[in-house]
């Protein structure tokens, strides 16, 4: 049965990721072949340095000028692990011209031009893979787009980025403080230099993006994704949580209304209950829940980074893609016919978990009750504490709208016994 | 795009996952219509009782004569979802003779014979899907086969039968004994009437034959999996493993031989840590870890059972086979060309938690431990508790084989000193 042609892979990029996908396509090349039922062969490495020593990887494969690669004609593949936006599109677009599929790792360029990516390997009638882009090794486009085809998708709720889930375990765990963990985070390497998409939420807010659309079969926007970063959350906060048998992850949510008429998405810290499965997961791990109609709760749980976890991916990806050229046909493509409307975060509903600086004398908590009472929210708890002429209340919501909270907070905010908000944080996974 | 000439289903059994596929099928027609580019339609229902009331599905529909339904020969997917050996087993090969791709959620039939119906549906060009047959909701093969193609896989460990979960989760939190917590199973629907392919193992084994099989890309049958149930456990066992951090859950485990030259499958009850994620699955549910070189560790959860549930992963199926056929092709199907050796349970090499009532007198430790050591089993940790003339030793050892423990514990049985073995259980996912 097997074909003796090989088929033929254009790898752009051979940095954390890339080097991996080379090296597992060497040694298990016996492995790859049996399982795709033809030989698959690296046809050219594309890199900005060409004179770095790649350890697996022949000279002769290596070249800087990646266009000339995807346009040679004689590739089946095209693995794009560059990153960023330019180059990596056009030499996607490019590809596809040229009449390659391509499997991509990007994140980024998935949740920003997705759609147009999707058509312009529609229109060619390429494939289009990249499982690698959300959470790593852990399957997860795979099941939503295929497994759950039959079913009907109501929320996505996942801790997507490693980092800011090492950080926050940090800071739960020995009561460090953000800088603190961050510092200790990027010594271990698992920070970079410049940590600033994964503490403010943009890596995590492109994969709510990408999971989002998957799910719900409607076209989401990197700008529809309500992003919150973590880079406030104290060390109180935790306390505070803990107090509560809560704790604090950065939490990618994507959801449909109650009515079915519309969808959210969005990131942001959230205190979820410690009995949350997703409570559990420790250190640079990933884990997203699903919930659907007939399924019930799904978790997927494993390493959402690193190189060969990624490549794994990848590597599932180009499988998947060669098996399809082999019987001349695609994968699914992008599936966006229920075009449901993105609601903004005013419109999301959920609990709250709210600090107040107060002056400690009678009256303010029947002050402050009036005022969440006038803007409908619904206060489940309230717990006081005071020293010294200054108390404070922790007051946790019913479930209640994101413009109903923030008419709340303005409110608050203008009563002369409060003091100040200390913090505000929604309740997730009640 | 949508082709408007549907897609003909032929349901087999119509029992608590087939009312639930057809319901679906009914509810969600639109979905399943834009997902698949062609609408589904439910082309005929075989059932034994044909007078019994069917919600949502037409009576004109409804048929004794499976066999007549599936030689049709206007029928595109038959779905299985009668369940036992015959007769499915001629009902899926007669419906790939007459044109019909498969899915199906027998385990049983899989376990037992899915080379031979892999070989039928290859010969016909048809698909055979059985998502549903291992752990219910939850994604696992198509990981496995799919997301994991480019990957080696090692371990597969998983709480893969929701009944003897729930029944060991009572246990744990209860402190009850194994009878007590079967009957409340029972009396809650968790258990049926005859709970044997449960709690003996059977059930977890088919499964364990069957994810064996795809994670190793070789043929491993029914017989070749090691089966131990769980009806031994008792609440001593449970305090013992709680003082030493564990706890008991029934594992299908499926591993590859250091060596990568063989591999192995089993079922028994194990003890795991507390901190292992799959201690902390609770009731019904299923939950599935699976090791690989690249990725590393990943754990699939969800419900594993329930006519919901297991319906999603039905219509999954559906979907994807209802696709091939649009693009005239079909899905990866059996792999077997690693072809490895399967090992007898003696070749296992795990740890063990061993309970020995023995005479409360010097020496016996030393005398106990010298059997351990001329077998080359070497301990871990002993833990010795006297009382009136009485002891018990408790001990863990290092990673040996099974032949190796199994000849120790037949040589302590010899010695006089020791009064029985009150309990032998592997430890496992440390
Ligand atoms: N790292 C992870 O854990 C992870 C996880 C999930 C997804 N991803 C995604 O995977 C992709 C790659 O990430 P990475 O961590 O492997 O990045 P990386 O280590 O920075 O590697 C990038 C590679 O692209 C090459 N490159 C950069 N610009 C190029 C250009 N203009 N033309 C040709 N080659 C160029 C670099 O060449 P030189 O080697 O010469 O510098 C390098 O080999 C990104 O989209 C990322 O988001 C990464
Ligand atoms: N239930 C679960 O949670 C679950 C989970 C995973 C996998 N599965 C698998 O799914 C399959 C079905 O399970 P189930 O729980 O739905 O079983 P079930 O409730 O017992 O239903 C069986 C159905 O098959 C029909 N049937 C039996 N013998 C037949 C025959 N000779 N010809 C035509 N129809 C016949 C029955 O007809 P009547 O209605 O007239 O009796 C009934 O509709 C089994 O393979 C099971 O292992 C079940």
């Amino acid at each position: 049965m097997m074909r003796t042609r090989p088929l033929k892979v254009a790898l752009l990029g051979c940095g954390v990721v890339g080097s991996e996908v080379a090296r597992i396509m060497t040694t298990h090349a016996d492995d790859l072949a049996a399982r795709i039922g033809a030989p698959v062969e690296l046809a050219g490495v594309a890199v900005r340095r060409p004179g770095k020593v790649r350890e697996g990887v022949p000279a002769e494969l290596v070249t800087t000028d990646a266009t000339a690669l995807v346009k040679r004609g004689d590739i089946d593949v095209v693995v794009e692990v560059i990153g960023g936006i330019e180059p990596a599109r056009t030499l996607i677009t490019t590809a596809f011209e040229h009449g390659a599929s391509v499997v991509s790792a990007n994140k980024a360029l998935l949740a920003q031009d997705g759609a147009a990516l999707h058509a312009a390997a529609e229109a060619h009638g390429k494939d289009l893979y990249y499982e690698a882009a959300v959470a790593g090794a852990i399957p997860l486009i795979r099941p939503l787009r295929e497994s759950l085809a039959g079913d009907k998708v109501n929320r996505v709720l996942g801790i997507v980025n490693g980092t800011t889930n090492f950080i926050l375990d940090k800071m739960d765990t020995t009561g460090a403080g953000y800088q603190e963990a961050l510092d200790e985070a990027t010594a271990l390497g698992y920070a970079e230099a410049d940590p600033t998409a994964d503490v403010e939420g943009f890596d995590a807010a492109a994969k709510a993006a990408i999971l989002a659309g998957i799910a719900f079969h409607t076209r989401v926007r990197l700008d529809d994704v309500h992003r919150e970063g973590m880079t406030e959350v104290t060390a109180a906060d935790f306390a505070s949580a803990k107090q509560m048998g809560r704790t604090i992850k950065l939490l990618a949510i994507c959801e449909r209304a109650e009515d079915g008429g519309s969808v959210t998405a969005r990131v942001h810290p959230a205190m979820i209950p410690l009995t949350h499965p997703l409570a559990s997961v420790r250190g640079a791990y990933n884990a997203v829940f699903v919930e659907s109609d007939a399924a019930g709760q799904l978790m997927f749980y494993g390493p959402g980074a690193g190189g060969s976890p990624t490549a794994s991916a990848v590597l599932g990806d180009l499988v998947a893609v060669c098996r399809n050229r082999l019987s001349g046909t695609t994968g699914p493509g992008e599936s966006a016919y229920a075009a449901l409307p993105v609601s903004p975060m005013g419109d999301v509903v959920t609990r709250y978990h709210i600090s107040l600086d107060v002056a400690d004398k009678p009256g303010v908590l029947a002050q402050v009750a009036t005022v969440f009472a006038e803007h409908g929210v619904s206060i489940d708890t309230v717990r006081q504490q005071g020293k010294d002429g200054e108390a404070s209340l922790v007051i946790v919501t019913h479930r209640a709208s994101d413009a109903a909270l923030g008419g709340t907070v303005e409110a608050l905010r203008k009563l002369d016994t409060v003091r100040g908000v200390a913090s505000i944080m929604r309740v997730e996974g009640e």
